[in-house]
């Protein structure tokens, strides 16, 4: 087991399962923070704030702080800087997206924008996803906070963002930029954000097609905890595997 | 040149062009009146019902009544009636669709529906593609009325119902049963309804991806007119030919 300087941790089923709480999860984040070893709670949810996860985390004893939560909606806007910091953008999102966006000082423009920035948007319409039609065929950057097909709820698997994108890439046959994991865009602007070198830092999640397959595509060290989504079963008839495995996050020693 | 007993006759691109009337088209389905040759025009606009079709074409010159349209929606339905009278229904759709299925005497139910059925809906809204996506799950049939991914408007080309469709598709890795052109089922129904063997009836389109190709699938006679979508060029390029190429209907006897 090789030490590491830092840790990008996923949230639902790694840190907690829905709205029950992982102790275990709990007292490693406590060791990280004795021990002083930086880390970041990556999550591929757009519609909240970072303010609004780090309040969520407190809730179930998990100390966590703004700084502390690096979300696909400020990765999304910290792409958009590097690389078109002037550009104009029609926005479908909730508040976790368009206040990234304002914040940052990016200009909306309804009608002939240069990008499309789309996340989870559960107050969608048809005249929302038509404005993003016409600009994407108008030659619009699109881009969409993350693939996820499936948003698990108590009532159910509710349509994802990525389900949602898909009226855009299939109406205009053009695929946008995802940000989210299993994407790299995330982890790369995450791990700049953290500031440890990706060969000293750990990507740690409980889903394979997500989190380990984002550390994997970004060629990073892996960490699968079977306290979420994927099972041993599932694990087993993977091809790539992660670095690491564990049931729990009591058995990693920091 | 054979001769035919009836025609199946597309809208858009073949009788008009948006709000513009083609002379020729109105001169030849004339012809067939006077001759006393069934017809029927065939379209994929799942939102109007066959009144109000039959009175858009009225403004354009064309004598049409109710029985001589045949939507997508009454395909939807005559194939639902056919094969699963007794089931309850989640519909997503304007007045053509859920009008058609309350007239044949379909149940509806939000909660737990045997079959999920969408139509163009363009008071979309996340709430009803999730009881959608939840009741596609749970094993309920899902039928779309068409796969069209455009909507040509005034504005440009808006999210057609392929696009809307897609998100449950994506969201629960389940596809749909197409029943607009190209497909089969709503030729089938079609041809039901006029009454003329599938031999001796022709099918008539300026769009080669779904007209032209819902008569090939079909295994029927079909007629290209190039007054819409598909040009020369684009033709030329394709496989499969259209039995017969025209550039304008003036140039078919009946």
């Amino acid at each position: 087991m090789k030490n590491y300087d830092g840790y990008l941790i996923d949230l639902d089923g790694t840190m907690y399962r829905g709205t029950e709480s992982i102790p275990d999860a709990i007292e490693f984040v406590k060791r990280l923070k004795q021990k002083g070893v930086p880390y970041l709670f990556v999550t591929n949810n757009s519609s909240k704030t970072p303010e609004q996860v780090a309040d969520y985390l407190n809730h179930f004893g998990i100390e966590a702080e703004k700084k502390d939560v690096f979300t696909t909606s400020l990765a999304t806007v910290e792409y958009l800087y590097a690389n078109h910091p002037e550009t104009s953008i029609y926005v479908i999102g909730e508040e976790g997206l368009t206040t990234a966006l304002r914040e940052k000082g990016f200009k909306f423009d309804e009608q002939n924008p240069e990008a499309v920035v789309i996340g989870i948007d559960r107050e969608i319409t048809y005249d929302k996803l038509a404005k993003a039609c016409l600009a994407v065929r108008n030659g619009a950057l699109f881009i969409s906070t993350n693939g996820d097909v499936a948003l698990p709820t108590e009532k159910g698997l509710m349509p994802g963002n990525g389900a949602i994108t898909s009226v855009i890439s299939v109406s205009t046959q053009t695929d946008p930029i995802f940000i989210g994991k299993p994407y790299s865009i995330i982890m790369e602007q995450a791990l700049k954000a953290l500031g440890t070198p990706k060969d000293k830092t750990l990507m740690i999640g409980d889903n394979y097609d997500t989190d380990i397959m984002a550390g994997i595509n970004f060629e990073m060290d892996t960490l699968l905890v079977h306290t979420g989504v994927t099972t041993k079963e599932i694990l087993e008839e993977k091809k790539r595997q992660p670095t690491y495995v564990l049931d729990t996050l009591a058995h990693w020693m920091v």
